[in-house]
């Protein structure tokens, strides 16, 4: 992708691919603590009686990554602004799983008068070294419409 | 609110509050380098120049941080178990913030054929200091139903 997207650089259908990244029992344990202390999160041992069946990541600890991979993929000019999103996990994550992210762009909707930002709907899904999604995200994003200094396309 | 809720135990209009926790320059920019690693989030200087006018926490440190505040406060037997939710963000979190959540329950629905878990719906509206919304997130919830083998309402 170009270096800094403007809402003009967005269409409908545009896909985007992030690198992998690998995710460890130990920053599962970590993140946990922290943010969402269940002992199917925290403690690899006892996880084997959860629903789960195993250590198994904080979803919230899926969203971050996916964060970064979102933030990495595509470059936003001035930001990555999420207005609102939803948020499904339809299998959980596991130590030593491999994460990938695509994004497609779904909609893209121009400024309202008075304003210099539109809005851009993206579906993102986070995918496993089997390529099953587990986190699927649609996040409203609020976009700036390039500005009348700048023309042309994308640098 | 008792030690462990079943399925049985939540009802509609059910209100709960957390505590209240602070959030610190430090963890808002060492939360981001990690996975939200965009300016506004990791450079408190820099970040006088962006949309929100100064150092804000990304998002994605609110639902985290309203995650370990639920996990506290609504005690589901088993574990929070989150399948899907909606989340916005309707103003930023800036440091010295002191959040709190407000968590009410919106439906519940009975467990399917052949399943020990319902569903129920929470609505979570995490507030600061001002009683302004900084989160609202609506979540859906795999809730157990009480095994047969404890009777009774909660401990």
């Amino acid at each position: 992708m170009a270096e800094k997207l403007y809402l003009e650089d967005l269409y409908v259908g545009q896909s985007v691919k992030s690198r992998v990244l690998t995710i460890e029992a130990e920053e599962i344990v970590a993140f946990a603590r922290a943010y969402d202390p269940q002992y199917f999160h925290t403690d690899p041992e006892a996880a084997r009686k959860s629903l789960f069946g195993g250590h198994v990541a904080s979803g919230w600890h899926t969203a971050a990554l996916t964060m970064r991979l979102l933030v990495e993929s595509v470059p936003i000019a001035g930001g990555l602004i999420g207005v609102k999103v939803e948020l499904a996990w339809p299998r959980p994550v596991r130590p030593g799983d491999e994460l990938r992210l695509e994004s497609v762009i779904e909609s893209v909707s121009p400024p309202r008068a008075g304003s210099d930002r539109g809005a851009a709907t993206c579906r993102c899904t986070t995918l496993n070294q089997r390529d099953e999604p587990v986190q699927i995200m649609t996040a409203k994003l609020a976009v700036r419409a390039r500005p009348a200094d700048e023309g042309g396309g994308p640098a």
